[in-house]
């Protein structure tokens, strides 16, 4: 099962995977998926929002529990961060299958689309637009690097782009939603290869444009200069101590130059920070700071700074009930999470919790992302214990 | 002459022009070339390199007096560099026609090709074939952004790339070549429409990669990244200042970003430095110190820090006895530059000058880049006299 999906959509140069919404490997993930639902017998559905589903009874009984997590990746992501979960969950129904379970109430396997927002620059559309988190209109106005509109990217693979919107009856006949995910950071030591999320921190994509004037780099004097770069340099260098400070994370991983030429000054960067705190007000006031920081350099530079927000998701804490259920269940510790997730979407409606499973070097988002054989397997007993935890008494 | 050239390869968007080796726009910037030559009845010739010449008497005589400069543009760039002197060539012509006087030495327009190096990366791509700087094989492994090789950018453009290489015998029947440009910065006062070249500047250009390691921007802690981004905004920022004290310049203007994600910690940051001074061993010791700070952060970011010259060019002085002829002619003053020219290649084979006309505010390869009509005709003048003082005696 593992070993069919490995090799889609993995680019041979950097040994990453780039499977994005609605592109070619995205197509063969997706295929990968109904052909598992359908070996198993599992009905298989998909909803109006590209999500897949595989049903084990009946979908509209209600109280149903529901595990899962994505198939996409980042740019040059790694094999675990998605997969693992949809994996996981496969195997843990196989293992309750041989433990002979009775269940009691149905067991959904799904797998959301565009949880990484590569393509869109959103993360988690598909859960975003079933909880009616992000709207039918603001989804149609998405376009990727290409230009290319969400509703025609869809439309091109196949899909019904006029259907996309809130889904309210189908998240209401779900009991409890479980995700398995790959660790992320470095949190489970070497005796824990499971632990329960207590809460996603707040996150949030903000965009800054730092406008100066083209020029020739190699004629126009130091002194008659409007240099954007420079004022970049200096936000990333701002943004990197402030967090540190803060106890946050300030990240710019992302950068877009005009006209981008050797010999050419700037005349604009666009530059993208990716910041993260564990309450809302050090994060709110960590980016005004580096936003202020930012515009006094622009003003050394004759360069102006214009912030625009692009994403913002707050602090999510999972369903206190079932994430203690779970962790007494499992023996497993709690913690935290800077990344966001299908499940934290969807923790605002339904009780929904998160099992990870250790990452010896914390290393996500990346072609070395890695755990450990006996590590996954542990993983997918947890989650199939979990599962019968609730759906089977 | 002119009006007809302005709208050829203009992007809409940003006003700018995009005419790069062997695109669309070139090809129509080279017909303009070719009409105007037989409009004019001279003799029109592509060289075995792409460059276009339009004679007046025969090519074959020798003591040819040659004038003329480039059509291409970098990304974005401005309507003079490079056009202004192409145009001011045919516009002197004209005007000396008008004179009625008697050329004793056969003429030529030129137009080099590839002169901004936009498409491949190196600088006058014509001029230095022509002159045997850069050789036919290293041409051969030229490739532009999409992969694309010289060779087969110039077939598929309709041109013989078999033939390209050294042309001595063409610049041995050259007598002298005078190149006239809008100046690149603000050195010349408001009553100077004309300047005539002393130097160029020694310059060069030189790629830093930044490896770090690429990871989750949201789930890594501080002291876990290897972030290259921010051994790239250090060394930004160092240039600068390392350049000011040397009373020289050094920029950043072109990045490129591996996976260049929002949520994604880069694994690879890419920045072209280019850097220019009055003398060499000022440029050299500058590099090396910018190299130095960059490496020394490196170390503290866990970044490895890799050094590549991609082009150099030494100081250029140009031929002193026509450089005071020209002044003295003119009665205008003399002044370095910072930018490279085919001029600047030419000058170690034959004798070469340069007129600069004013630039009110230095603005140059960018949309901004001005000159003022009565500066522009007074260059038409200058080069006027220039030409019937070198052919027409």
């Amino acid at each position: 099962m593992w070993a069919e999906l490995l090799p889609v959509g993995r680019s041979a140069s950097s040994g990453g995977y780039r499977r994005f919404a609605w592109n070619s490997a995205d197509a063969e993930c997706r295929a990968w998926f109904e052909q598992q639902a359908r070996n198993r017998g599992l009905t298989y559905e998909l909803d109006r929002n590209g999500n897949q589903w595989a049903w084990l009874g009946d979908p509209n009984a209600g109280g149903a529990v529901v595990t899962g997590s994505h198939l996409d990746s980042v740019p040059d992501g790694g094999a675990f961060d998605g997969p693992l979960g949809v994996v996981s969950s496969f195997a843990a129904l196989d293992e309750l299958r041989l433990r002979g379970v009775e269940f009691t109430r149905p067991l959904a396997i799904v797998n959301f689309g565009d949880e990484e927002g590569a393509r869109f620059g959103v993360a988690c559309i598909g859960s975003r637009l079933s909880a009616g988190v992000l709207s039918r209109e603001a989804a149609y106005e998405l376009r990727d690097a290409d230009g290319v509109r969400l509703p025609d990217a869809m439309e091109r693979a196949g899909y019904d782009p006029t259907a996309i919107g809130a889904d309210g009856d189908r998240l209401a006949r779900i009991g409890a939603f479980v995700e398995l995910h790959v660790e992320q950071g470095r949190y489970l030591a070497e005796d824990q290869p499971v632990g329960v999320a207590s809460a996603i921190w707040p996150h949030g994509r903000w965009r800054f444009d730092f406008h100066g004037e083209a020029n020739h780099a190699g004629t126009t004097r130091i002194e008659d200069r409007r240099d954007p770069m420079l004022t970049y340099a200096n936000t990333v260098l701002s943004a990197r101590k402030k967090a540190k400070l803060a106890g946050a994370l300030a990240t710019f991983g992302k950068v877009a130059v005009e006209p981008n030429g050797t010999n050419a000054i700037a005349s604009l960067v666009r530059g993208w920070l990716d910041s993260r705190a564990a309450d809302e007000r050090t994060l709110t006031e960590l980016v005004a700071e580096i936003e202020r920081a930012a515009a006094e350099r622009g003003e050394r530079d004759g360069v102006r700074v214009e912030l625009t927000r692009e994403s913002y998701t707050p602090v999510v804490d999972f369903d206190g009930p079932l994430r203690d259920r779970l962790a007494k269940l499992l023996a497993a510790p709690v913690l935290p999470t800077g990344a966001g997730h299908d499940a934290g979407i969807l923790a605002s409606a339904i009780p929904t919790a998160m099992l990870f499973v250790r990452n010896p070097s914390g290393v996500s988002h990346s072609p070395a992302e890695h755990a450990e054989e006996a590590d996954c397997l542990a993983g997918v007993a947890a989650l199939a214990d979990v599962l019968e935890d609730l759906a089977c008494q």
